[in-house]
């Protein structure tokens, strides 16, 4: 059996690296328009072969959509119209709602599976797959009933075989709580290291202060801004609310500094902590 | 030769911890009005002694004043009031500008070490500390010309022999710089943690579906209230413009995804990974 992987970064790397494991006589194909992407994904073993898109279409059983959101949405109606009966289609992108929407659109809606795996790190290409990635981390199907019976079940196979934690909702509900834990903090990321770049014209002032706490905290700011731009774009509305309810929260909290209210301050603080419950679960998983 | 450490928590211990192995003969005296510290303090072998400060005043050849900032504040001059002749106080404290006021207003000014190592983490209290935190890592020392040439040469001994690298400046240039590079990240954590517990009134839904990156974003935003609290009043000005500078840039990257502006989205995300090549040298470290 064949699985191709469209796209072989980061996310597709350790999906096929993580399913190899699992499964050793499963034989992958690349499709990617880096040359670089294609030698690094042979090199590294996550794919036996690289092949165009149309060729890897008729010899897989299942296809893997691994790009960024944008080219999911270019690629997903043309993958579909050439897609042979009975194989099936899944993406792994961080937005669902358009790409939903342009697969319930289709005649073929059935034979795609919509994923998302709670999953990454601020690297990205194939040269940055590893195979922990994935297993023992979540991820979201959406629109399961959409899904032929089969699609689904070969997918959710895959994914509970990896040792992933499948989780069910609407496109509509993944976007919302996404945009939320996942791409305002990218965001806020972004405008930390950006700030402190602008200020800091002295390199040398960075790297003798910061500590190892500063390096965390803006450690997403190193991600992929071809792959980011595509998600904020697809998800505006939802990105949009919560970068506004963050920055509120902000001004609130530069007016309790600016104005001595240490009271609010430490409010602001001793709520925020409550997070550290709900962390201390992520860290385990 | 006998150290006293006032305020034994996550840094106060981990200095004592790193001085330890190094000076195997060297004798620690604790300080800490928290009957739990003290126990903790003791069982961990962080200190031989709890004394009360005016007696540990009269033992200690060195006293390391490891409060959060308003205690400093609060206890500096008496220390230095009570201060035999020959010893040193040294502090740990975040902000620099008010202590060393504090500091220069006093006839023993001398006797006073401003000491700030650019390391922590998000924990508090005696059990946090651990003998690896301060090593290898960043220390600077504020207006050391105003120190008492053998007060400095212990400090600056004791910093190098436990392998810290040693910076000098004033204390302008610390609270400007820190502000930016250290409590800045602070309020940016503390305000996504708070932006998403607000949001995300169901818990199962943050624990699902959040990844570690979120995990790493909103690590800060477990740390201590009571400690951050007076740093930021302390050096608010300095806090309130890097602040300001984030939200500023925050609106413009909201602007850029609420217009599809994706090229302004784009350049934003690409200045901002500049960070990257500075987080390389940081995580050296």
């Amino acid at each position: 059996m064949k699985v191709s992987i469209i796209g072989v970064g980061l996310l597709g790397g350790s999906f096929a690296l993580a399913l190899r494991e699992k499964y050793p006589h499963l034989e992958f194909v690349g499709v990617d328009k880096s040359p670089v992407n294609q030698k690094i994904a042979l090199a590294m073993g996550i794919v036996d072969e690289i092949l165009p898109l149309e060729e890897a279409l008729q010899v897989a059983e299942l296809n893997v959509l691994a790009t960024p959101v944008d080219i999911i949405m270019q690629l997903l109606p043309q993958m579909l119209d050439q897609l042979p009966a009975g194989r099936t289609v899944m993406d792994l992108g961080s937005t669902k709602g358009l790409i939903c929407e342009i697969a319930d659109a289709h005649p073929r809606r059935g034979q795609f599976v919509a994923v998302h795996p709670m999953a990454g790190t601020e690297h990205s290409g194939p040269g940055a797959a590893f195979k922990e990635l994935l297993p023992t981390k979540n991820v979201i199907i959406c629109d399961s009933e959409k899904s032929h019976p089969d699609s689904l079940a070969l997918v959710e196979a895959f994914l509970h075989d990896i040792g992933m934690k499948v989780h069910y909702m609407t496109p509509t509900e993944h976007d919302l709580h996404l945009a939320y834990v996942s791409h305002l903090s990218h965001i806020s990321s972004f405008a930390l290291g950006l700030t402190v770049l602008e200020k800091e014209k002295d390199e040398k002032a960075i790297f003798d202060m910061a500590s190892t706490g500063f390096s965390s905290t803006v450690r997403l700011a190193k991600s992929s801004p071809q792959m980011w731009a595509p998600i904020f774009d697809q998800n505006k509305k939802n990105v949009s609310r919560a970068l506004g309810d963050y920055i509120k929260l902000l001004k609130k909290f530069k007016e309790a500094i600016d104005s001595e209210d240490l009271d609010t301050s430490l409010d602001f603080m001793q709520k925020a902590n409550d997070i550290g419950r709900i962390l201390a679960g992520i860290e385990k998983k």
